[in-house]
């Protein structure tokens, strides 16, 4: 829970204040005092009556009521005091920056649960234990440096589960002249959660007079439901996130475990939780960085760039960064390119990358500009890279730049690369308010990350012709001892979805089984009825094309242990596909896609979305596919109705919405053509 | 050509000197004399007799003798000035800084080839035009800034095709304490070309005494051979190579050719060509950076990375990023564990990452590196992140590292991440000789670059027993217009080569056609003999599998235009597979293999190799396929002869030596199973 007296205190106490700066207790209190806050201070130290110019207090007891208590003691003492500071000092909030809590071992998680409870007790607020704690624009509450200068419109908003990871992220993110807006290290974060801090820029997000953008270091992800909302909501208001889920691999999550006890959730999961959110995806502090540095320019909102440039080097390296990465950079020719290239010397090029050579000017980097903002109307935005060889001043030219960035409706990302020549003008170009982006393939590869996270979509309506009624019917059926649903249960799921099944008939003869056949024609496929993993015990058969074969593998099938019966099916031919859900969790369902065969078991060619989803995000995702090509058909051959595969995925989104009990899902393969796509074998497993 | 006056010169001239620093003649006297050149420094100035407190001449004639010319003056006095320094003043060395020739118009292009014939003339190197010329520990003839400090054991010499990419690159290597020890800008290039410094390298190669690390970044490659040759003979006496080949993209190719008129090749070339050699391929100025970096410390002999941190955050991202990458963060458990354990403080953990705490000592980093080096035997390298939160000096903990750093035999990569924090203490780090990874992720993946690209691999020879003899002949035969050998030709070179094909009959008439099916056994695949795109004009049937269909098909097929009879093939079942080969322009033969069908059309799962290959690369390259676990074998169906399929692969290697007349072969499809290769189908085109 976060409130006012965490976020804006009237008053706030340090426990275990210090005279001492390299003490974690000392710097806190020096950082509250040097960052200017307006509130009152009190510091809490058992042998000095004076700290840092503060009047100091030896124990508790002797404090007046104060808002927010940091502590900065031994984990032991913690409880006892957030106990006496909630009953006596009206202590309504917490930042708790020691170590030796449930991060350490069992005593400190008894520790830690002591504390959440009698901080609960009062209904306080409670951030870490274990963290660096909280700078925002009331007050600057953390015992680390640097602290940036907080811009609340411009700067980002950092929720990191890190402290150190927050302070690496700071200091090379202010090198660059990313701004930040606040910080909030979470720590071992069992009150106040990474989510809880979202939630809270949630409610407070104001797009005109407040910071828009929010950077996230997440270890783990406890409560992602809560985390889809509040990103969709705030990207859904015009604010823009992106962050790093660490832990990814294996090793990772080993890394992540010991750190802050972080449950490792597959990296799966937390992609479609990010994709349907709408947050950018990154893998490290730079590409962290360099995101949120996109972010603090104009927004990109078409995929044909301008590389405009006097080196050019950096623009072939962009270019091919650019393109590998689905941007355009498209080729700039006629009358207009002609027109622009009247303005520059001889020798330079317009056809995009627009290389104005080492000698151009200040003023024709404005004219170039100019046309890209209002004559190539092909243009949606431009990179400026700027460099120095050292033989003269840049100034005029980034002057000129930042002029341009500011009244350019269209967004210009600038390269200034020259730290060492131009480090004055580059100085003087972030004082500007700028964020400078040092390596164009840097830059190149964050504006396609940025570019290839879609928006967040609204999940379609549950059509009405679904027969909901008769879905939940089947969770009154009997499932097999590991959950599964029936042949029968499953059948009636698809009826009621509308999802086209292969014709069947269940049978439990000779007779009947020749019967069926002479019915559904040849070829065939028998599968054994009672066995679950029916082609492991050899309850499988395809291309049944004679009485005889009927015959034959009906007694076979029968012989099989568990054997109740054999399903006998019309063959169909087409492209496999298939769909299936998994539940993950605290995230809920995910939804896989792509097609059969090889596709999934070699090439792992599956597309997932978190359930529920819309049927654009579907068509987007399989798209994704790299068997995409199949599905549309190559060489002549026939592909499947996309669009018919694509609502048969939504049918199984909107059943994961009526059948919650579902844990897991498999329709492998749906057989597809270029007119029908047919399931052929169904796999849904409940918990109820 | 590169002489020892170009490398070495007794004495300089700058043509067009100044005594304004804005000016690229300024500023290269300028550099020349602040860098402590010893020889003899005279100036051209038409109108001063001092430049820079250099005496002055205001022509040419009054200069003594003199070995190198520094030209920066207009294009087109260039040729004039170089014959007559070339005539009447011995200069064998030339560096053309001035802009305005092949890269500007044909005129710049006639003036150039002039100039190269004139310096030609004398037997002189000319380095540029169009460049910013050469760093080296004798000279430094450039006219940019900043001017490393040159180390001429542990810098990089750096050979770069764009002035302004070299001049950034060094700004953003210097910042993390990148090393060189000289710098050749390339320029246009037409006379020394990028392969020329090499070369140049090559043959002064000093294991002991030199720099071991070359970083290129090169917009063509225009004598991709050469290139080749000296790569592998420096990899080969322990150098390293890492280089940028730009233009990948048709976007950034047409930049690079706006920029030095260089020639687009395909990236997959030169991927084939960089693997060949053992240079590690690098997209970006920071990649190379990085790359360089890492070349900077001890070899990396084995995948087994020790994460070493006070900082749990980077641990998680660098864990994910080695494990992502093909590096190992292998668990450490056990005896010694403990033991190490012992020497932490409480909540450390040494399951590796090896976290010791935000309290961790410079005592405790020495102790624990003493055991990745001495006692964990599974421990092949040590990645140490250290930053600081504000709080103290973390000089002791670098000083600990600085000395372990220099003893241990196991490389130790240092994230030293607080650039802020630690600003004065990274310094003093650097100030040690070392090089700086500030961001763990980047560190990580340039690790993996490094440990994935293979070491130069020898071809293997010729087996004795292939019949070149008889493969030379079919050059005697007929081929068709688009230059395709004939069916008949095709066969003696896989008999020749040993490739086993299926077996096959040409018929003309329908009697022969009921002749040969009966011979090979149906089913049969038939194919008409004549068009070159069978399948185009339907002259491809599978499935024959009744003496009606072999009539049926003969008739339609002999209606095809140009058909002179048809083939018929026993059909075969298997894996798909493929081998191709194609000619690229100075490269050579690029081998390409992999699996048939859509891994090919739709997946583009394709390895290429530059020929003549050796059968662990090919078998190296096979490993890497998308698709290789079909070649394996997959749930119990069969996979096919890697072994037989690798040696095919190299058999084609050796025919493009053996022909290298052949500019396009495809045996498409070959069937595998798991006991036979049979090639189906193959096209071999030529040019004599």
């Amino acid at each position: 829970m976060i409130n006012s007296q965490l976020i804006n205190p009237s008053s706030i106490v340090v426990i275990g204040a210090s005279n001492d700066l390299r003490k974690a207790g000392g710097k806190m209190l020096h950082n509250i005092i040097a960052g200017g806050y307006t509130g009152k201070i009190y510091a809490v130290n058992q042998r000095e009556s004076q700290v840092q110019g503060q009047n100091s207090s030896s124990t508790i007891e002797q404090l007046p009521n104060v808002d927010l208590a940091i502590l900065a003691i031994p984990a032991q003492f913690c409880p006892s005091v957030i106990d006496e500071l909630g009953k006596n000092h009206k202590t309504k909030a917490f930042i708790v920056i020691s170590a030796g809590f449930s991060e350490l071992n069992e005593v400190g998680e008894k520790l830690e649960q002591k504390m959440i409870e009698n901080a609960n007790k009062y209904s306080a607020s409670l951030s870490g234990p274990n963290s660096i704690g909280i700078i925002n624009t009331h007050y600057s509450g953390v015992f680390t440096t640097p602290i940036p200068q907080l811009d609340s419109i411009t700067g980002c908003d950092f929720i990191s589960s890190s402290g150190a990871t927050a302070v690496f992220l700071m200091e090379a993110g202010m090198q660059v002249g990313l701004r930040f807006s606040s910080i909030y290290s979470v720590g071992n974060g069992k009150q106040i959660c990474a989510e809880d801090y979202l939630e809270y820029l949630d409610d407070k997000f104001d797009p005109i007079n407040g910071s828009k953008t929010i950077i996230m270091y997440l270890e783990n992800i406890s409560k992602p439901q809560k985390l889809l909302k509040h990103a969709t909501s705030i990207i859904a208001k015009g604010g823009r996130i992106a962050a790093i889920k660490s832990g990814a691999t294996k090793a990772g999550s080993r890394a992540a475990s010991s750190h802050t006890g972080a449950m490792a959730t597959s990296d799966m999961a937390t992609r479609a939780l990010f994709r349907k959110a709408g947050i950018v995806y990154c893998s490290s502090r730079e590409e962290l960085i360099s995101v949120a540095s996109v972010f603090s320019y104009k927004r990109l909102t078409g995929k044909n760039i301008a590389v405009i440039t006097h080196a050019g080097g950096s623009a072939v390296m962009l270019s091919d960064a650019l393109a590998q990465g689905g941007l355009h950079v498209p080729l700039l020719s006629g009358e207009i390119a002609e027109e622009l290239l009247e303005y520059l010397h001889s020798g330079s090029s317009v056809s995009n990358p627009i290389d104005f050579l080492a000698t151009g000017s200040a003023e024709q980097l404005g004219i170039i500009i100019d046309f890209c903002e209002h004559k190539f109307d092909c243009i949606d935005a431009m990179v400026v890279v700027f460099g120095s060889p050292g033989l003269f001043d840049v100034e005029n030219v980034y002057k000129v730049l930042n002029v341009k960035m500011d009244v350019c409706k269209k967004p210009i990302f600038p390269v200034l690369p020259s730290l060492v020549n131009a480090a004055k003008e580059i100085n003087y170009f972030l004082s500007k308010g700028h964020v400078n982006f040092p390596d164009e393939v840097i830059l190149g590869k964050a504006l396609c990350e940025v570019y290839n996270t879609g928006a967040p979509s609204e999940p379609s309506n549950i059509e009405n012709i679904i027969d909901i009624k008769k879905i939940k019917s089947v969770l009154n059926t009997p499932t097999d001892v590991e959950g599964y649903l029936s042949v029968e249960a499953n059948n009636t799921i698809m009826d009621a979805l509308g999802i086209p099944r292969a014709a069947e008939i269940a049978v439990d003869s000779e007779y009947q089984a020749l019967q069926a056949a002479q019915k559904l024609c040849f070829p065939l496929v028998m599968k054994v009825i009672g066995p679950v993993h029916k082609s492991d015990v050899g309850g499988v058969a395809l291309d049944i094309n004679s009485n005889n074969l009927v015959v034959e593998q009906y007694k076979a099938m029968m012989e099989i242990p568990e054997a109740r019966g054999v399903l006998i099916q019309k063959q169909h031919r087409g492209i496999e596909l298939f769909v299936g859900v998994s539940h993950e969790h605290g995230f809920g369902h995910l939804l896989m896609m792509g097609l059969g065969g090889i596709f999934v078991e070699v090439l792992a060619d599956i597309k997932v979305c978190l359930c529920p989803c819309s049927k654009e995000e579907i068509v987007f995702r399989l798209k994704n596919l790299k068997g995409y090509p199949l599905l549309q058909g190559i060489r002549g051959k026939p592909g499947v109705d996309i669009d018919a595969f694509a609502e048969i995925i939504l049918k199984i989104s909107h059943l994961t919405e009526i059948l919650p009990e579902i844990t897991e899902l498999d329709i492998n393969p749906l057989l597809g053509t270029g007119t029908d796509i047919i399931a052929v074998d169904m796999r849904i497993r409940i918990e109820k």
